[in-house]
């Protein structure tokens, strides 16, 4: 099949360049990029040599252009652009395209007024938002297949929700008493230039940012049905994402551990994680807590979950790599659900380590 | 004043050094270490070269053996050893010495059941306890003054207690609501030669540690008088604590606000913590959210706090070099109160930016 | 076909299991090592947990038992150990094995009394010294195909030798004149747990180690038939090697450029360096000098050079993975190549980036 | 004593003011800086908090012209900017300060010619680079006293000049034989916003740059007066500069050592070093080749020397904190001696470990 990657510049982008390479049934047709059009590949992106040596970056709007036109026929486009801009590409080539895969935010969130609050300005092609599938396997799978559009999970999105949704569709954990404690590699910004994401700001350090206001916040909440506080970090490292959550157990877990909480907790929490995920190919429940480094450049994701007696609070922590189950890994996994393939064909891999 | 280090060869010990070098009161007299006794201290330590070019480490034993004998007479003896060790050397030294700073947590709790809960063996020098003041001068600055026994506070400790006292002894926050999210780098766990601090398993990392069960926990609850959830994670950077809480106001913070919380519950907190440490030369209250690298290599912490009306949730946030303010540095600012010095003597430094 | 990784503890050791659990080819019997024996894999590297999640570490002795008794019959054994131990090991199962292929420097070196000299002590099994073709494709690919022992080359070695090969080859190189200086990543020193290697002592730091004395000296020399001066450095990441190196040009390259040397040496250089490499499916000639980060988890080795008319110098760059293209991944690329199978099976990925 | 910073903003302008927070003669009236004017330096900098808690960026025109018209008074002016614009600003007030500290290159190299060839643009003020004096003590030290323009070494050129000037002053050097392989941490490069320093682009990787071209060649020729191939690497590391140099001894220094220089010749290196700065503040002979860790936040040099017998090359190894003696550091020490204060007064201190 052929696909194009629109936004190919980006770190997410370049990703997608680099997974497709050896996927066995989807090729890269075109890769746009709106701002470094006409430059070599392997001029922004040394590792992609290999595979790209001769490949150029295509311009976005000409690329758009040329598939709304009918000037060529591909049967999946990946949009991997800054947040906004899907929106007015979509409806220009939806009719034209088999599957679409958004990896931005723009149609993620089902509720228009959700959205509008939290990006603070209106959607300006909301009714392609119903048309939309969310693109978290995991939640998602049936209404995957065939879909022809697909709004994929964010990367703190799928890190939080991949560890507490167990949790919380078993009726175990307070709806209004969840707080997320997460923590992203820079890479999760994205390719910025920007003072705050340069090697001499971030090395060394660590920092929380859009404390209280993170758009992330409501992605989470529609997956779970719940009210999360969300607080992100910068981390000093390329990649990976890891969230610790913290929230109170309904009377539910109260009564079904008994008397017996402190020394079943554990292993009750764990093995409802284990039970929901048995048939997962990308989700690892782990006896300890997993660190951002198991899943360095893979589509693996790891989740663990424990109970505190003492205070009574159920913990969970999850890892993953954000450019890949993140992004587009999960992008990758959702278009091969959506177009009949393997599910994992391109995606099998594990983590470097270190 | 002559004073000797205990424990030289390990991070907090070298870091003694290297504030003592231009401290104008204390000089050190000796400085012993257990495994390298008998090397150059700049053998180990080449950024010390400067200033300790021809000393040798000293043997700890022979060195307690000379202070308790009166073999020699110093006024400050700093002990910074592994945990555990202290409680053998201090009934040894007590008498000869002046002063005696513990940077260990052998002598920070007060309940010696609660010791031996946490640590898991009996206390070995239960009646030093009550002789020790625990040294956190913006808790206890007027029992460090004159005390012999200084049992110096920890590095997440005082990160976290100096980001909630001002708000938890003002009673706006509930006490068996607290959750402290913080991270540390390396050095907090000292010299040790163990896989798990190898460059090649922390870079590129992120993860939990002693969850649910970490010592830190009961010493931050002796200091707000409150239960706390604390967890705390490994960074990929050298020095450097960053603590994330989050707790519930009390009705009292709420009836402070009233019906505006919203729109002032932000500027009420931080107020709060402004007036509380306004008089403080080591405590900065920050408007925004403080980064670790706002104090590297100085005494200096630095403070935050917000509410988060739609989860009706009171967060702060809180920064210091674990080193300094989380060790050596807090070590020698209760040195100076206790001995009558300027309180800032030997510390006046801002951190190092990038 | 059967493999057995003895030494799988390691790092070259768990990057052969990540390389080998997708190899069309090969596949892993068992992983042995000698101080985890009997633990989970996944204990050790939570990476490798999806694909070994039940394995646990053989003994190394008990399984090289196994193998020299014809207890158990396989296709490959790979030696992923310590310097040293591979010469106890291969006479005792070279009969029983098809192929052997060592990783470590046991059999690189041709000459006995080269070997005695840089490694202080007398070769336990010079007999085999012979027997075994050193693993480098790019040099050895023809003596490699149907090898029965293979000394698969070291890290260092290899991304110095890919740079200067084409050059000292064609006669263009000074070979009393070439100067080595090259960094790598940790996990080139292995998973040695010792106070140099902690992350403490090497984030934020960059040093020079082996000074005048490195071992892969020699082993450069033979692969060159040249003299160099090589100058590690220990760089403040996990994995890659940079090399660039300094050597006079022959009156052959003068003469080759004549009068126009300032402006056409450095067209020249890579042009040779392009020629030299044209077929070679893991060696890319870079426009500009590559960095190592154009490698990272991938076979993939860049090469570029240049001549400097100024100082009259020709100088290259050459950067690869060190744990890839640098030891475990050059150790399947030999096993392909002498097992008959295509010779990038398994081992077709790009670097990531970032 | 009063001082200007102007490029304040920059981090060779925030060093100045850590610095200078705590010199004892010199303070500081006034920060300038270009894009920041007008903004709290604490918003920039935190780390600068608790000394310039109510002090704002002036604007570096406004700040000039003010000082051209004597409507301030001062003593020092730092100028702390980006390459090219000390040329336009010392002219407007060298007559009205007693002394001018400029932090960039604009007036280190003697020759305008030399200058025009690397710079490639004409110098716009050609009439003050012999009012210069260059500022590197251990160079310059009597033209410095009583200087009123200081061309400031830059970073790499005093980490490479410390090691081989007591060598190639006593005639020990061939000087056409000069290789200096260097490596910096990226506050070397400014805060330069741009896509090269982004932590995704820096971390985990090693690069060269500036190959046969860099800017400090011509200024480490300037101070040998040798020829030099100089090649810069960029390290990912916040500060901190590492110059490995090769070169071949002259008749002369096989001559002092005679048959014995194998077993004398590193002797006989170090001690020559020794002697040479056994009276300077800031440069100490390290035993074994040093690391740039020793000198993190601190004004000391360490350098190192050997020599190969087997190669028949003199080596060295200096490291140094490229914004404080590679800049910041240096250029308060060059002002501390023209203007008759203790050398080292305000940069006393020793590196941070870890």
């Amino acid at each position: 099949m052929k696909s194009v990657v629109i936004g190919a510049s980006g770190y997410t982008g370049a990703e997608l360049l680099r997974i497709l390479a050896f996927h066995p049934e989807i090729e890269v047709e075109s890769a746009a990029a709106a701002s470094h059009a006409g430059q070599a590949i392997s001029g922004l992106y040394s590792s992609l040599l290999p595979f790209y040596s001769d490949a150029v970056f295509a311009d976005v709007n000409t690329q758009v252009e040329e598939i709304a036109s009918g000037g060529i026929s591909v049967d999946v486009v990946f949009l991997a652009l800054p947040h906004g801009m899907s929106q007015s590409i979509v409806p220009k080539i939806f009719d034209r395209v088999g599957l679409v895969v958004d990896l931005a935010a723009d149609f993620r969130l089902t509720n228009p007024a959700t959205y509008q609050k939290w990006y603070m300005h209106k959607h300006q092609a909301p009714e392609y938002i119903e048309k939309a599938v969310y693109g978290l396997p995991e939640l998602t799978r049936e209404e995957l297949k065939g879909a022809r559009l697909i709004a994929a999970a964010g990367c703190y999105v799928t890190c939080s929700t991949l560890a507490l949704l167990p949790l919380v569709s078993a009726g175990l954990i307070e709806r209004d008493s969840i707080v997320i404690d997460a923590a992203s590699g820079v890479s999760g910004a994205g390719r910025s230039i920007k003072a705050d994401y340069l090697f001499t700001e971030v090395d060394e350090n660590f920092s929380v940012y859009g404390l209280k206001h993170h758009r992330h916040t409501p992605e989470i909440e529609q997956n779970l049905g719940a009210t999360v506080l969300f607080t992100p970090h910068l981390l000093p490292i390329n990649r990976g994402i890891l969230a610790t959550t913290y929230s109170r157990p309904t009377s539910r877990f109260v009564e079904r551990l008994g008397a017996d909480a402190e020394d079943s907790g554990h292993e009750f929490v764990i093995s409802e994680m284990r039970n929901f995920y048995i048939e997962e190919p990308f989700v690892f429940v782990t006896d300890s807590p997993p660190s951002v480094k198991a899943s360095l450049g893979s589509n693996n994701a790891m989740v663990h979950g424990t109970y505190d007696a003492r205070t009574n609070t159920i913990i969970t922590v999850s890892a993953l790599d954000n450019l890949v189950k993140g992004a587009s890994g999960q992008a990758v996994q959702c278009a091969n659900i959506a177009l009949g393939l393997p599910e994992t064909a391109g995606l099998a891999s594990l983590g470097l380590h270190p």
